[in-house]
């Protein structure tokens, strides 16, 4: 048994049901054909963190001490990695890495990375995310250098009516009326000239997926949990048995 | 914030993907508009805990060092309660639960209550379950004194070619052909005159719903996921603000 190997801490609760969808996305990106060959997991889904969005915009409490204690369980519970499903939550990484002293993966690197290698340098990304991974400039300023990525955003309007409520819908379980909000401003960005959708809110592929979505889409979760999974597999195979 | 306030520690990975259906059911559980009106959940998902059927077989290890070692994280990450979405595993329970020093909730006798509230006492449940759960008695053996509940098994020949293959398949992630090996078990269940199928495995209720099952069915891991959400809320309700 190497169950002290590996172990993947998922700082989680942003939301309750974007965190499942990452533990899902690690299962379905692990070659197992039974429980014990899959990848060891600890996850800290405590949702009493103050809204991400809010606290960008002035509005709110800052999230950073809630998200800090309970990256802090994860340190507790013996993770040797610790990722974060949620895009907004990032803007607070500078503060959250050092606090918590264990590695991390960053889930906007790896959608990043993900395009590059998808869509090659030079390609038009239309982005999907709450208002603070927008003005915030989170995606546009870590795109690496000379991959020339273009970016187009939504509209201001297609903000506050479709995307915003959207993610609202998803966080209070409303899938249908969640996919009613955020599918037209999807469509408007590919009727913009975008080549791939970029799901840059760890709500949104719970209710636009690469079946359902007007273009191809890069689905951050997806790419986060894949490295996640080859992380902990690696950690696994550097050991003599 | 009340972030330290009713943390439910979830034991899982046996196996993974029932772990997620687990939380699921504890989100579908919540009356929450927004994140921070969902119950804090700590999870420790390590699937390196040898098979429970096997052991209780006689033909492979014990599962309780792991099981223990895997509990001892949730403790450590500040979890109030523990809960276990693996029935089989509660073969385990009475040196388990000692060991980890913390409340926990039985999901056996969350299945049973429902069982005798939903269909009155005398009723007549069909069980699926894994062979150790069938064999050990697990389920007639907590049956509340006085319901009257009767029971009724699956043969060995639909335990060794449908039941065990089909949550065999569950864990490999191959839900169509687990649905095709465990729905004709349901089937022979109901022609027998059950009146409800208790779904006794936390792997079975990714294939066999209430919507497409023969018979009404009892979902263990819904009935615990009730329990865990309303042991949480009270938490929370019980403390001045």
């Amino acid at each position: 048994m190497s169950e002290g190997l590996g172990v993947v801490g998922v700082l989680g609760g942003m939301g309750p049901l974007a965190t499942i969808d990452f533990m899902r996305k690690m299962i379905e990106a692990t070659p197992a054909a039974s429980d014990q060959e899959h990848v060891p997991v600890v996850v800290s889904s405590i949702p009493q963190v103050a809204d991400r969005t809010a606290a960008f915009r002035g509005e709110g409490d800052s999230p950073l001490a809630a998200m800090v204690a309970s990256g802090r369980r994860l340190v507790d519970a013996g993770a040797g990695l610790v990722v974060m499903p949620c895009n907004t939550a990032h803007l607070w990484w500078d503060a959250l890495a050092p606090a918590l002293g264990l590695p991390m993966l960053h889930l906007v690197d790896a959608a990043l990375a993900e395009g590059v290698e998808r869509f090659g340098a030079g390609a038009r990304l239309g982005l999907l995310a709450t208002d603070a991974t927008i003005a915030s400039g989170l995606y546009p300023n870590r795109t690496p250098a000379g991959s020339g990525l273009q970016w187009l955003l939504p509209t201001a309007a297609e903000m506050l009516q479709g995307v915003m409520p959207g993610i609202a819908a998803v966080k209070a379980g409303d899938l249908t009326a969640a996919r009613g909000l955020l599918l037209p401003v999807a469509e408007a960005l590919a009727r913009r000239g975008a080549q791939a959708l970029v799901l840059g809110c760890t709500e949104i592929p719970l209710v636009i997926t690469a079946a359902g979505a007007p273009l191809p889409v890069i689905d951050a979760t997806q790419a986060l949990a894949r490295r996640a999974v080859a992380w902990s597999l690696a950690q696994r195979s550097a050991v003599p048995a």
